[in-house]
């Protein structure tokens, strides 16, 4: 091992989470402020941390409401003393008892878009819950779309039979905003998706319904967005931590990129200027970064200090297996690196490497477990 | 729920990875009972099933060898009683400490590929291990060239001078017959890759090396070739579960496939035919199958009796997000599918799908563990 690193660096074994606390609370701090000089509510979306420890630096910001994709991350942060929370998913009839549960627990908010969904959440619910409709915009992952406001009307008046729901607002992801370049356009894309669900709320209000809030966010817009327009509160996720993705759309710098996977060099391909890391899909997850005809799994930085290098230059994850890692490197750099170094993968996608790791390790040693290190419920 | 099924079925309650053990039973005996019959090794990959319950119906077929691809499920599986096992990956230098552990307690392989690790192990392991040569016969994921016959004496003749170190052959994994379609591309890659290996094998046997072993196996050619020639063991791993990529291959049928992942419907999309269920990229992971200039990641069957069907012509996982698998269903099925209801997602790639999922439920309502649910070491 010739790599010069620090006293954290020399202690790795095999794939590590690696978190800059630091530049995670900058991430958080800005968007909060940003959020707080527009009058939004920001209801930061946990599912990209997943972790209590990490909660607590938004509510050090202020941050009393959160979103969360699923009814165990909604059960671990309401343990977390979490007491505003959107699940952010359709509602799954299945979990209907827990539920039932957290709706006597905490001020939970769900997100419906069918008739049978209310129906059914109307007849078993017996504490107040909020509902969100999930709109459409053009994402076409799911929600009812923005252009059948009769729809929507239809489905207000539906919740006004049930006394324990709540029609809070609209609610939309504009997912498409991943697969834009730079900030014009997903700002085009932020305005159109704007435009259609408020076009959704007049429609509501047209018919008489009142007070419908509005809530959007993804990381794109969010980050690059100078000004959110008429909405209530804003839900990104993804921008804490950022990634390879939101690189490549132009939504964060690389020294905003918050958390990169620490991996052993297990072996050195110079007649291809590729080396292969202890670090593949079981701990990346095999989410990609598509750039034209291309795709790859990551970017490369070096160890430096206690803490990481820029991306170098030409340097990509070229593919995943289970455990390995296949990176180039461009000839400049390639004679550096030797087998037993580690290289620094900044990821994909954020998100998914969190899941799949479980844990982090800050930049002062200190290990942060999330809600897949705790013992099942 | 208008879905008519058995009463496991209708105790999902969110993705849930199903196990049909007779057909994963089946498979193990097949290929158990080939590689018998050619008097070859079965030294099965425990990756794809990591789970110790399921390393006993291997045991049962007189299987005594084994493949694992991390120093953690060297241990797991040694802790399960098992003595001759291969770490098929590169040597990991920053795991040092525990490979010379695991040498001392069980027959432990390893996989070596430069003179820098063989080096490395030779100065510090004190009990004996195993060396394979990694060849590469073409598939460039890590390896020795095949084509390049000296550095294998070269490396051979630096073996020699450590006493704990003991060669017992060349090992290849021809994973490019992954991308081939049919027994007869398949078998081409095959004999293409064995040529190859043998090769090697002659170069070091002409220059003194005796008893050189020969390991392949990767599970399109282990299932589909007739013969597996001149070669001393077998060691494939996903051929046990199979899964749409292995399908796709044209490795399996489809009742030969041995996990689904059951998922629960969540909204229905019928203007363009899709729905969207409860198991995302955290549950079937992200990896996809390429048919063409299409990709997919997954695909589907409904429910039947205690089982699921076969896969729905023209079904398949459009997309996945977090969450969220958004799933193509055809007009003439759609009908059939209600929010509620279960689909079963036959996933692009088992083994990543067992690594993110942790457990398998059987369809007798047994929970079967793997390496992921057991408390870390």
């Amino acid at each position: 091992m010739t790599q010069t690193t620090s006293g954290m660096f020399d202690r790795i074994q095999r794939p590590t989470l690696l978190l800059n606390s630091a530049i995670a609370q900058e991430n958080i701090h800005r968007i909060a402020i940003k959020a707080r000089e527009q009058g939004v509510r920001f209801r930061p979306h946990f599912k990209t941390h997943q972790s209590a420890v990490i909660g607590e630096w938004f509510r050090s910001e202020g941050v009393t409401a959160i979103t969360v994709s699923s009814v165990e991350m909604a059960q671990y942060f309401a343990q977390a003393g979490w007491y505003d929370i959107t699940l952010a998913f359709p509602v799954n009839w299945r979990q209907i008892e827990s539920l039932g549960v957290l709706s006597r627990q905490i001020r939970l908010g769900l997100l419906v878009e069918s008739p049978e969904t209310v129906q059914f959440l109307g007849e078993r619910l017996d504490s107040p819950v909020d509902l969100w409709f999930k709109v459409d915009t053009g994402n076409h992952r799911t929600g009812l779309p923005w252009d059948q406001p009769a729809a929507f009307c239809q489905l207000a008046a539906q919740v006004f039979n049930y006394s324990n729901l709540h029609l809070r607002g609209l609610l939309t992801h504009a997912g498409n905003t991943y697969n834009a370049r730079g900030a014009v356009q997903v700002c085009q894309l932020y305005l159109q998706s704007l435009d259609r669900i408020i076009a959704v709320q007049r429609a509501l209000e047209g018919a008489g319904f009142r007070g419908i809030q509005i809530s959007v966010g993804d990381t794109p817009s969010t980050s690059l967005c100078p000004t959110f327009g008429p909405v209530d509160e804003i839900r990104p996720g993804n921008f804490i931590f950022y990634d390879a993705q939101m690189l490549n759309v132009g939504a964060c710098t690389s020294n905003q990129i918050a958390v990169t996977l620490a991996c052993p060099v297990v072996a050195s391909h110079p007649e291809r200027s590729e080396v292969v890391v202890y670090g593949g899909a079981i701990h990346l997850s095999k989410d990609f970064v598509r750039e034209g005809d291309q795709m790859h799994y990551g970017l490369v930085a070096l160890p430096q200090g206690d803490g990481w290098s820029a991306p170098l230059p030409g340097a990509w994850v070229r593919s995943l297996s289970q455990e390995h890692g296949m990176i180039h490197i461009p000839p400049e750099d390639f004679s550096r690196i030797r087998v037993g170094d580690i290289l620094s993968i900044l990821p994909a996608h954020s998100c998914l490497t969190v899941q799949v790791m479980g844990e982090y390790l800050t930049l002062q040693g200190e290990v942060i477990p999330t809600l897949n290190r705790q013992p099942m419920a």
